[in-house]
């Protein structure tokens, strides 16, 4: 679905991300929000960890913005 | 839609769930949350299945995240 | 947008449907749930069948599941 | 998006829509129902005409189900 | 996402609207009604422009369907 | 998913829009509303800085239309 090129913008920006423990808002296609450190993204999924510890795979063509969190 | 690359983390995550009959949560892209045991995955679809032994065929594209149920 | 193999588990699955004429629920991403028969299958859609034998073509693309009617 | 092959039953069923000016119902992602006669179909497209003669063009991407009208 | 070839009778329709400035209807997966001229299509948008002159770009992904505005 | 060139009259306007650093409007599949200004956009997201000088990853897939803010 969408191009995954680890020399792109925004998968760096991700990558960023993974690599500083940011933690991240992300907001799906239906509506939820939610918030944890990305562990890793592959082309496919991305996947999240949240304050439990508990990991998350979220797939990409759900994704609609992500920020870090303020 | 999505790649299916074997070799992904994603989908290596997936086939561990399916192995260690984990019980999951999916969520879908008409905000519905399904619980049962990923029995296989292709690269069309996820087939779940629930406590009462009933199978469930998942569209990948419908996929929104998943996780293990707590 | 989706692989269409005849060798993929999931697309025997439904080809299994067809030839028991098995009842399935459908969800649609409208939240619709079409109940009935399979007729066909193709890359582009499904065809079912509902009691009143009236047919009705199916978008792929809008399929999120589908399961044996119990 | 999805394949466009003339030699398709969902494809053929349609062309048989359009040669019999069968009124239609069209399901759309939106919710929407849309009554009509099918004038055309592209890869892109399907072109329908309402009792004002008036036509509507409706990308296939937003394609739910059909089915002809009772 | 979908094929844009511009002997297509969708994008030649599309073509007429503007050369026509014809005043159409957009509908929008996220059920927005817009109303405009088609200024410019290309593979990945729609251009329009309202009663104030003021553009708004559009992607195809999200077109559902375009009528001439009665 | 779209196809992306920069030679696109719609890569060139988001170009523009960037280049004159130009407050829009960026309406999202979910229904929201981002207003901010564009920083750069790539194959697969355009990112967005809002007034608190906040990024916004969206994701291309998750957008509908694009104006600037009048």
């Amino acid at each position: 679905m969408t191009e995954f090129d680890t020399g792109l913008p925004s998968v760096k920006q991700v990558q960023g991300y993974i690599k500083d423990k940011q933690e991240v808002e992300l907001k799906l296609i239906t509506d939820d929000l939610i918030v944890g450190k990305i562990m890793w993204q592959d082309p496919q999924c991305i996947c999240l960890i949240d304050h439990y510890d508990q990991s998350t795979l979220i797939w990409r063509q759900a994704l609609v913005f992500l920020k870090p969190k303020a």
